[in-house]
């Protein structure tokens, strides 16, 4: 097992390692004393893990109690939210009680959302099931629900008290479940580490798999560290992700959101005209597409909705080489001549 | 005017004076460069100020536009919430912009908790335009909607950059609006100050508003800055919430927060034993009633069900004279006993 400790607003550990899924609630014990726990997960996950959980946390005296919303990405609403939190005041949970994040994203984002503002906050945990979960959203409290305007325009900074990430789950994950998690690698890879981005490309990640999620959370966690509200560093992270989220929003979602950072970090590469085939074969590699129908124009139009705009400026993040980037704020007027690079359009 | 400074996670001044609603873009401009200003209000006190503050802020260089919502206690919901996120999404707010909650109780809850959550927090000030407001949920940084269940159930601490009072519109305001936040200021008296309490219950406040106002709020800045969060000394301003909100929840919300308060009030010297006769003199010099028709088992029911439980324990707090009181934390099994003593079945 590997530990990667976070020391933000709060400190909390992230736990890697084979089978921990069964140790949750021993885990736990060592950092809080029994109290109840409000499992919040998806229909899915809660099929596949939810039990094992419950168990866990029943074994090491906490009293679980579990709601699960359906799966997917639709659901990640604030109606949604407003069901989870309805659900934690029924059951009487306590300013002094747990909510319990189970799933992958979409779970974890809103259950860490509802636990952010429950009764103006309460502690919680993060268990993630996916491999998008384990590198990105179950780290660095960023939670949130999607509004119809956009992704993630409504939440909370709300760090958790402790991370489990059971890599025998994220092992047997099926295929697309495993890209999306491979995108953001494939990012932490071009933002700070071309060993890791090369591992990803040739596929040997997957015999080490313990050690490459740590890598991960250790380069988020440093991004998260030197700037936990995101008004500085932390822009390193959305490295494709300006591209990529025009991209999802022209595709009416319908791509996933590792297809876009897939796509995204491609043309971030094209876009400063730095590494641009290492990185096409490093995203193809791993199961992601590396471009998308789309025109520069429309999918300018697509970001500038995106809430990362301030003021009249964006801020871009773009490689230098693999393994370093750098943060470019432009006047929005702008940003259509980098989409265009970014397409090959006009490159 | 007279200023009252808070240090809180984040400082502020709560101004407070005659006609400064017309200086609110002056005010705001001393802090902060011109940005967009995002005024959410509702029906009610937009026909009535709306146009004032936002001519205001222009004239200071501030871009406004301005969304209000019917006015009304059923409106503090997490889908007027939505409504609230999805319009500051709409206009494209950024989060270098700013929020104005303008009005009572309810815009200002609401607009703050917006505020706290739409793109994980935005800057906004408060313009209290009832007295509740302004003595109360204006300062501190609690921001929060109602669940079904209960009151305030789901929020956020989100401290303001500014709260301008405007003594003028508090001198105007309809009787009952006086009256509920009168309910407040004994309160602030039976807490920390006899005099004020007393000057409340001869009408002699009606006179020195200014002075009164500013010092409610400094006994609550107080309290605050030791507490932000809310785990400790902060719950001396429950004094009577617990009381009355297990009033207002058996009367189904057909009374008002501050009748709720008043009664409370009562039923808190009661439940002490102590300076009964000089609390329901100055409650009902108010305007305010000092009893409510519910057995103290209805009533004890009704606070059950409240967030403020912790565990297995319920804090009160009782006054030990006018001017001072006390923590006591109890099991909950023993509120029963407390109501019948605060209803006066069990004197």
């Amino acid at each position: 097992m590997k530990t990667v400790r976070v020391e933000a607003s709060g400190c909390y550990d992230v736990m890697i390692g084979s089978g921990i899924l069964d140790q949750a609630g021993a885990l736990l014990q060592k950092i809080m004393s029994p109290c109840r726990a409000a499992i919040i997960t998806d229909d899915i996950v809660q099929g596949l893990f939810g039990s094992r959980v419950e168990k866990s946390l029943q074994a090491a005296g906490f009293k679980t109690e579990i709601f699960a919303f359906p799966n997917g990405e639709k659901q990640k609403t604030l109606q949604t939210l407003a069901d989870a939190l309805e659900w934690l005041a029924e059951i009487h949970l306590s300013r002094s009680d747990l909510v319990v994040a189970l799933g992958g994203g979409v779970p974890g984002d809103l259950a860490g959302f509802a636990a952010a503002v429950y009764c103006r906050g309460v502690r919680f945990i993060q268990i993630p099931t996916t491999l998008l979960a384990a590198v990105d959203s179950s780290v660095g409290g960023k939670t949130a629900v999607d509004l119809k305007a956009g992704k993630n325009l409504a939440g909370a900074f709300h760090q958790p008290e402790l991370v489990i990430c059971d890599t025998d789950i994220m092992k047997n994950l099926p295929p697309e479940l495993m890209r999306d998690g491979a995108a953001e690698m494939l990012k932490y890879g071009v933002l700070a580490d071309a060993a890791l981005f090369d591992r990803m490309a040739d596929g040997s990640w997957l015999e080490r798999m313990e050690e490459t999620i740590a890598q991960c959370v250790e380069i988020k966690r440093d991004y998260v560290m030197q700037d936990e509200l995101d008004n500085g560093a932390r822009q390193f992270l959305n490295l494709g992700h300006t591209f990529g989220h025009a991209v999802e929003k022209c595709a009416n979602f319908s791509i996933t959101h590792g297809q876009g950072v897939g796509i995204g970090l491609v043309m971030a590469a094209r876009a400063a005209g730095v590494e641009i085939e290492r990185t096409e074969k490093g995203v193809s590699a791993c199961g992601l597409p590396v471009k998308s129908p789309y025109s520069a124009r429309e999918l300018a139009e697509a970001a500038l909705s995106d809430k990362k705009r301030r003021g009249g400026k964006i801020t871009l993040v773009l490689p230098e080489k693999m393994g370093k980037c750098m943060l470019k704020t432009i006047p929005v007027e702008e940003l259509p001549e980098y989409f265009a690079k970014g397409t090959g359009e006009n490159p």
